[in-house]
């Protein structure tokens, strides 16, 4: 491919943008997309604003741009949640370590490179992109040394950038878990494999054992039960209610008449709390099959945050697969049916779905070797004769190898995280963001073998088109929104329902995006001493990646639960990999270059970068996989200063229990997992008795049992949730 | 090689071995070797026997192999502790699995081999060992599917065999954890990377942290203090001491002159504690640099084991480089000098250790290739021609390929275990058994990838000389235990000194041995479908094993310290790791032999094998790790509702004090470490005062603090330990 082919595809992609670019800055504008690019501000209050009809509606504009450009860290921070400021420092990370490789790459390497041969240049748009690679180096080059000395700054600022990163947001990470208010999750573990016994129920087990082995500590349990019919009847009874109540809410509180159940006519009142009255008509319909229903899985609600994390960590039986613990995920991140699942099965989905995935893995080569062949025309036309008229035009041949490839490849790519989400759910992870966790590593490993099987140098050209069509044009397609769009337009001007769009509202998918900005990391890391003439484009990348993920953020995805940022390790490791993978692949190309100077100053790179990456293993990782005591008996003892613990006891049950039955289980003759008092009362308490899971439609902020703040400890309480700012 | 030079090899290794075992059934009976021989008596009451002359005393026998055939299981456990019996299970596991294989492969395999080509058979004697390999059977023959059969029932008998045994293994070390008189180090966690302050000592910041975080199961500390001079002189002294106890028992309690130091001569009296005077002596030296000499490590002290092992496993600062904890070595298996290696270094030190590692295992490669060229003669006298007269005298021949390769293979294999422990000393850890458990990975790591690079099949007969030689005559050589013998004779029959040779008494090198048998095991798996030839010499090799171990075990090592089995993991998974090799090569050879069949049916054993791996590293694994807090809570509580529990805290000090300074460190003024006054008085009491270290010339059993078993629960204790059986 030649520069003009290149220019072919920016020319491409950069009109794709901008045309989608503009179109948004006017769809935004209209009241009735209010629910698509504002969903954020509608879920909180889903009020339609009739704006007058006027002209500057129509007028594309970038005050959006400005917008997203201006939030704060804490607006982010206090929006998305902690996961929202990781990830955007993942790209602001990227953006800083691209500007120092571009500027190094530009006036050090891209000039050596060109002037590498001793060669007649062509007229700049004719000439080949070879040309500015490291493969136009001469053999045995004394300026080689220049690209090792890139290869050295690069590496070291990346290095320095990287740590610092990881500090600070090690800090944010315990400043969240000491600021946020007390969550459920940190006070609860999840027990699997419960030992079945003939003589008394789970629950029975569940409360001997703990109450035998933490006496101290214990609070109450709740059981897991299986999902059946009755549950699936209450869902519907519930959508059945909440539709009539959208239809007809002028007549709120008042008898009216109404059909269901094919034709029988009843005339009932709506209940002020319907939590309530769904529960006294199934309660006696549970009540007989109870015992049969529970599951070997169970909540265990400890004191404190520090008995909880112990409980979690210890080996608990003899048996290992026995009373299996570890700390409960938040209640709306809970993966409900993958509960019952038998922890004796866990391991066996596990190895099942590692090779499923291998398996996909191999799959994947086929589009990327169809899409190989794409880019190297002359071996496509000698192997499909009949093509070659066709490929001879000139317009055609740089559609082709500069726009196809990326194409085509995208959209297999797409197929992928669905199935490895399927796959994930298949498992059997008990929370949904554990699946995040996976699919990154997938992603990485998935795209690294086969797309740089051979030497970076030569597959430039894939990758700079790679950045333009992948990287820009799905950056334009996110901020657009498409699927919701046509959905909303479908809704409201071919169906004409009214109804309310809330479980459109979707929480940010780190699942995609991460791989994505690691992948085109990895290939800026790699690409950028061999041929830095991508760097502009992804440097393009990453800036419109910045706007549009804040924007998003800000306006978009509602956050449902969050990890605090847990995954940054991670982006960490993936950056080191990168990294490592592109010092090796230098090393490389200076050992076919002939440079042993140059490949002798590579090597103790490649050694301080791992050395780097260990030693930041053992100074930082550990609190991103378990909490420190020191914070967590700290925490425990403001709670109990403040005398706010009850409140928080009182609430664990509630925040855990799917079904609105826990007055059931509450019943000591039934389960026996009530301990004081207090805790039945506070049980019976309307507003903690709703159930997190039929609150699905409507999305509230992460669960926060106890809603009040201290006021002698406000100030621990370093970053409050405050709503939404004004759009 | 023919059957004649195997012939010869196997001839010349079994009068090795029968002049060797005859040698030591003489040895034996001698009183003057009662040191070497019997020296775990000797150590217990060094008296020497002086028995007539009889002529009894000069002739072989076989009395001590019927001795250690009818030794129990108990007695092996109550001697050698459960270590011993893990590794005796080791050499029975090998030699049921190997049983197996050679009726499998005798009856089966081996005349499939053997008539797999139509050829003219030579006479037996002048066959070539490659005959009786697979090697020998056509390509695409029928006859490879009894092979695959062979491979399937061996593989199958060893996957069982290896569950019942780690099954029968882990209940045995659930036994020992329940079984074993209160440990100090069950209670005691050791700290590092204590944080510096200006303003107080490291024993204050100790003693603040854990009052603070842990203020219900703190009891006291123990400070880890710079080693100095004094405390060299103080050995010295000691030495010296117990040089003259000796040579004048008679006068002990007497007053005498005396002359140390240059010349002085002085009167004193020998006293009878001796660690009191010392301590009495160097107690004021060492009071005012007591807090320079500080380390920042130390032995934390717990009321339970529970909060013991909740303290080492839960991550303690947000710093995860600060407050380190682990649980403590036993006493005696503590590594002292490591101690005081800050740890902020050590992960460095792991680092460059493994890379040394790596390097010493390349540097093996060197006398591998020479020894691999010693087997294929021919090419040698081809690279050296005036080799070429002697190499064609048939006897030189076959003792150069059938004996000459093992031994120098033997020779330099002799030098990697003291490599790799310094390597494992100066890596900084802190207690000796860590490094067997290392030393078994490089071993295992080291072997394979060299002696397995080319395909088994042909190197049947490098093989069948190396358990020939390397497995038989070290057995023997064991057996014999040549350097303490010669040392023996050296001091008694030449010197004529009459000192204790205390400092002889060994702990079995499991370091050594684990590995040695790990390999031949690997060697029988690999070559027992594809050359069962070598199936007798291996299980002469683990049946001699069993008898010589046995012997050792009984009469020869003392026990110092004990892992509780905790290496049997790693046999496990070195004996998965042999299988699957094993499967793989056999994958490749019926790949070569051009059976589909046979191929296909071997992919989804070697995914089986996998499986059943997986699922014994959940099942059986995590307790060899960790202890169950159900054991560990269900103990505590026996220890209290026996009263024996102010016992242990009153000893827990005395076990992990190196110097007998303790009289000091418990003052409060310059230490503060002490809790409780029963606390302080129960450390003044002599006994417990006296440190494991001062008596490391006399082995004593492992440390047990509480020396009484209480009357209430002596059920629970399932294995006290006994005195060794009378010889």
């Amino acid at each position: 491919m030649d520069i003009s082919a290149l220019l072919t595809s920016a020319g491409i992609n950069i009109a794709i943008c901008i045309v989608l670019l503009s179109l948004y800055s006017i769809l935004r504008k209209q009241p009735s997309n209010l629910c698509v690019y504002f969903t954020r501000k509608y879920v909180a209050e889903p009020v339609m604003r009739s704006d007058p009809f006027c002209l500057e509606r129509f007028v594309p504009s970038a005050s959006w741009i400005m917008r997203a450009w201006q939030a704060t860290d804490e607006e982010i921070l206090s929006v998305g949640g902690l996961d929202a400021v990781v990830f955007m420092r993942t790209v602001v990370f990227s953006i800083r370590v691209f500007i120092i490789a571009a500027m190094i790459c530009t006036f050090l390497v891209l000039p050596i490179n060109y002037y590498g041969q001793e060669m007649q240049h062509k007229q700049i748009h004719a000439e080949s992109l070879e040309v500015f690679t490291i493969g136009n180096v001469k053999e045995a080059s004394k300026w080689l040394w220049a690209h090792c000395l890139a290869l050295y700054a690069i590496s070291c600022s990346a290095c320095v950038l990287l740590y610092f990163e990881y500090k600070s947001i090690t800090k944010m990470r315990m400043a969240h878990i000491t600021g946020s208010p007390p969550n459920a999750s940190h006070f609860t573990v999840l027990v699997r494999g419960i030992p079945w016994s003939p003589d008394h129920s789970y629950s029975d087990s569940v409360e001997k054992f703990f109450s035998t082995y933490y006496p101290a500590s214990y609070v109450s349990h709740q059981m897991v039960y299986r999902t059946g019919t009755v549950e699936r009847l209450m869902k519907d009874a519930e959508m059945m209610y909440r539709k009539l109540k959208t239809a007809e809410p002028q007549r709120a509180g008042s008898s009216m008449p109404c059909c269901i159940c094919g034709g029988s006519t009843h005339s009932f009142k709506i209940l002020k709390n319907e939590a309530e009255s769904v529960k006294s008509k199934t309660g006696d319909v549970l009540q007989p099959n109870h015992r049969e229903k529970e599951r070997p899985a169970a909540f265990v609600f400890f004191r404190t945050r520090y008995a909880a994390v112990v409980a979690a960590q210890v080996l608990q039986s003899p048996n290992p697969m026995l009373w299996v613990t570890e700390l409960a995920p938040e209640p709306r991140d809970v993966y409900w049916s993958n509960l019952s699942i038998p922890y004796k099965q866990v391991w066996l989905r596990k190895i099942t779905i590692l090779l499923g995935a291998i398996v996909v893995m191999f799959l994947f080569i086929v589009p990327v070797a169809f899409v190989q062949g794409l880019t190297q025309l002359d071996q496509l036309s000698h192997a499909f004769p009949f093509l070659k008229g066709i490929l001879k035009k000139k317009y055609v041949n740089q559609v082709v190898t500069g726009y196809l490839p990326s194409v085509v490849l995208i959209l297999f790519m797409y197929a992928v995280p669905p199935t490895m989400m399927l796959f994930s759910t298949m498992e059997g992870n008990i929370s949904r963001r554990s699946i995040i966790r996976q699919l990154s590593v997938f992603s990485s490993v998935r795209d690294i073998p086969v797309q740089l099987a051979k030497a970076v140098p030569t597959q430039n050209t894939f990758f700079i088109t790679y950045v333009l069509t992948s990287g820009w044009a799905s950056l334009a397609c996110e901020v657009i929104q498409l699927f919701p769009l046509l959905c909303n337009v479908l809704r409201k001007f071919i169906l004409r329902t009214k109804e309310e769009p809330l479980s459109w509202a979707l929480t940010f998918p780190y699942h995609t995006e991460i791989p994505r900005l690691l992948l085109f990391g990895l290939i800026g890391f790699t690409c950028s001493v061999m041929a830095p003439l991508i760097l502009p484009f992804l440097l393009v990348y990453f800036f419109l990646a910045f706007l549009v993920y804040r924007n998003q953020i800000l306006h978009v995805y509602v956050t449902k639960y969050e990890s605090g940022g847990q995954f940054w390790p991670i982006v960490h490791n993936t950056t080191i990999f990168s990294m490592v993978l592109t010092q090796i692949i230098a090393l490389g190309v200076f050992g076919i270059k002939k440079s042993p100077i140059a490949s002798g100053f590579t090597i103790p790179l490649i050694f301080l970068t791992l050395l780097f990456n260990e030693y930041c293993r053992k100074r930082f990782s550990p609190v991103f996989q378990r909490s420190p005591a020191q914070v967590l008996i700290e925490m425990d003892r403001q709670d109990e200063q403040c005398g706010r613990i009850e409140d928080i006891y009182s609430q664990l049950k509630a925040a855990y229990s799917r079904l609105p039955t826990d007055s059931h289980s509450q019943d000591p003759s039934t389960s026996g997992s009530s301990r004081s008092n207090q805790d039945q009362e506070s049980s019976r308490d309307p507003e903690s008795l709703k159930p997190g899971s039929l609150r699905c439609g409507k999305v509230m902020p992460a669960t926060e049992p106890s809603g009040r703040i201290c006021e002698k400890c406000q100030s621990s309480i370093v970053l409050p949730r405050a709503s939404p700012r004004e759009i």
